[in-house]
């Protein structure tokens, strides 16, 4: 555990590593209402062989919804319905790693996640790991995965995390939360369909465009932030405010965070995100907490950091009346919260792009156990 | 040359077809000041043997400049120095292809363009040339090439024509002035070094940015547009605004100018050109006047079409000190200018975006005789 701790450590992006990053860019992408039905004849071209399936790993939100119809399924391609209530998990991409090749004897044709950023961040795992030996937990770090992905397709339900246009996959692990950040695990195909965020619960809604928004903010305050970032991280922003604080119709509004995710997403190329995310992972880890709530449950505090933010923030939990859940954290044992602090503090990328290089004599462990406390 | 046209004209896109393209995005992209120092390393695991070269197409301008001492040359790599001062040639790529056979018996490694937009089109245009049989004017149209083309890397060294992120190589023809529009033009990488941009002149500087600039307003007041694109062009238009009516330091305005372009040149993936895109085809293909000040030259008379548009890029002539060229059109044959009209009338997806299905009752060929005598 040690070692693996250590193969992940020593690769861990500095500023220097990531200003000149080869970024990899999904390299096909259709954007679209109703796109969604081009799928077929994406895929057909990509088909190896009629024993070599199609992998739909799909919300199981959409069980029994017309959704499941649309999906182009020929020969034997399969359908693989997936909670997205807790997050995705290393054994969980090795289980479904293991299912596909004893189903098929081979390698499917290719990998699609529908879904949100738990479907989309699995898709990419399982492609992943279909053709690297071992465990997911294996390859959370940086740049370990040295054999290209089988063909994955993203095709996102809910908008704002960016997980269709980034180059991680965020899994629970072991002993870690840490994405396996590698430039093959990229999408090789998006399928941008804004119809198909339509029915997504107004909670969720916010709370995962907020992921977005909350990730703009961190990048554009960052200390690692260039021209090529900054440009995609302020229309990002600008597009999130006109969704949550502007007035649009339905339509435009699903269109504009189908956009703004997707800028978010890109913006991260050259740059990272902050207090908000690092602490949210500790979140994660301790409690289980979604990414995007727990984003949302941590920048509330955050006013120190990013006072312009949660101060707009703040605005839009009240136009959208939403109710942040309280008392989180407040039976946490002396071992849980230490655990949070650790986990939070070991995303030292994060805590250098928000705050410098010195930035271990501005957050120590008393002043994060004081925030999670509130929480 | 009929059976050509015809070829070419089948294929043009219809707003139908548009609406749900699958782009294909440029799949690596390094960005920062100084990145140009990346490029041998990027190309090295894409040298296939020690006697497939490398071949750089590169502007005539930097004969004896230090940018040529940068440029990563090993084995029988070539560095080939082509003026921008005509319009690329079906021709002339023909002739580049031949050499590059002629030279090495075998396909080179791959090809990078290092210019502005006719370097990076010539590039694109060798690049497919060499594995598609033929002259590079039996491609010009949509969607006519079937062959990935040989490995081919864009580094603008000015920014605003969009090229290094487009899928088309706009091409002068021995019958038409015309883009090879496909999927395997997209270059394969692009290295976004703003440093490269210094030194450039000032009215070229201004006429390039400025087609980035037009490109923004045609494709945001055009009806092709969809919020992918319009998010875009918006983000686009801004940068633009910001470095022609703002302040800025040099660096930030080369910073800016490089991602205006980029951003622009992405908005054109669901969207189109207009009425001054069209009408410079026009002046390009009688007079071979360039892309940049046709655009320019054009754009002055269009308040009729883009009040807004024309008012802001008036104020940006006057704050530039720029005097553009006047009588360009004044000792045309009655000949000339009606070639010149049939060239500009025959984009009709550049006008059907403009003006809608109806832009035939609109514009005439009288309508653009009197635009065109006023240049």
């Amino acid at each position: 555990m040690e070692e693996k701790k250590e193969i992940a450590l020593k690769n861990i992006p500095t500023r220097a590593s990531e200003q000149y990053r080869n970024f990899p860019m999904v390299p096909r992408v259709v954007y679209g209402k109703g796109s969604f039905d081009q799928l077929g004849d994406i895929l057909m071209p990509k088909r190896r062989h009629s024993e070599a399936p199609m992998i739909f790993l799909v919300d199981d939100v959409f069980e029994n919804k017309p959704l499941l119809e649309r999906i182009p399924t020929i020969f034997c391609d399969q359908i693989i319905l997936i909670s997205s209530n807790e997050e995705p998990k290393t054994e969980q991409v090795d289980a479904l790693v293991k299912k596909i090749l004893a189903d098929f004897g081979d390698l499917p044709s290719g990998i699609i996640g529908i879904g949100g950023g738990t479907l989309l961040d699995l898709a990419k795992a399982v492609a992943l790991l279909l053709t690297n030996k071992g465990s997911a937990s294996d390859y959370q770090g940086w740049d370990l995965v040295n054999t290209p992905a089988v063909y994955h397709v993203g095709v996102p339900t809910i908008s704002g995390t960016g997980a269709e246009v980034s180059r991680t996959t965020v899994l629970m692990g072991p002993d870690k939360k840490l994405g396996i950040n590698s430039d093959y695990t990229t999408f090789d195909q998006v399928v941008l369909d804004p119809d198909l965020t339509e029915g997504v619960p107004k909670d969720q809604w916010f709370y995962t465009g907020m992921d977005c928004f909350i990730h703009c903010i961190e990048s554009l305050n960052g200390t690692f932030l260039n021209a090529f970032s900054k440009s995609y991280g302020e229309k990002s922003l600008d597009l999130c405010k006109e969704v949550f604080l502007g007035t649009n119709s339905a339509t435009d509004s699903r269109e504009k965070l189908m956009m703004a995710s997707w800028h978010g997403g890109m913006s991260i190329a050259y740059s990272q995100v902050g207090v908000a995310h690092a602490m949210s992972y500790g979140l994660g880890y301790v409690l289980g907490v979604k990414h995007g709530i727990g984003n949302c449950l941590v920048f509330q505090y955050l006013e120190e950091f990013y006072p312009e933010g949660v101060s707009m923030f703040k605005k839009m939990l009240q136009k959208h009346a939403i109710e942040l859940p309280v008392g989180i954290c407040a039976n946490l044992s002396d071992a849980e919260m230490n655990t949070m602090i650790t986990v939070a503090m070991g995303m030292a990328p994060l805590w250098e792009n928000a705050l410098g290089e010195n930035w271990k004599t501005i957050v120590t462990p008393k002043k994060l156990a004081s925030i999670y406390k509130k929480i």
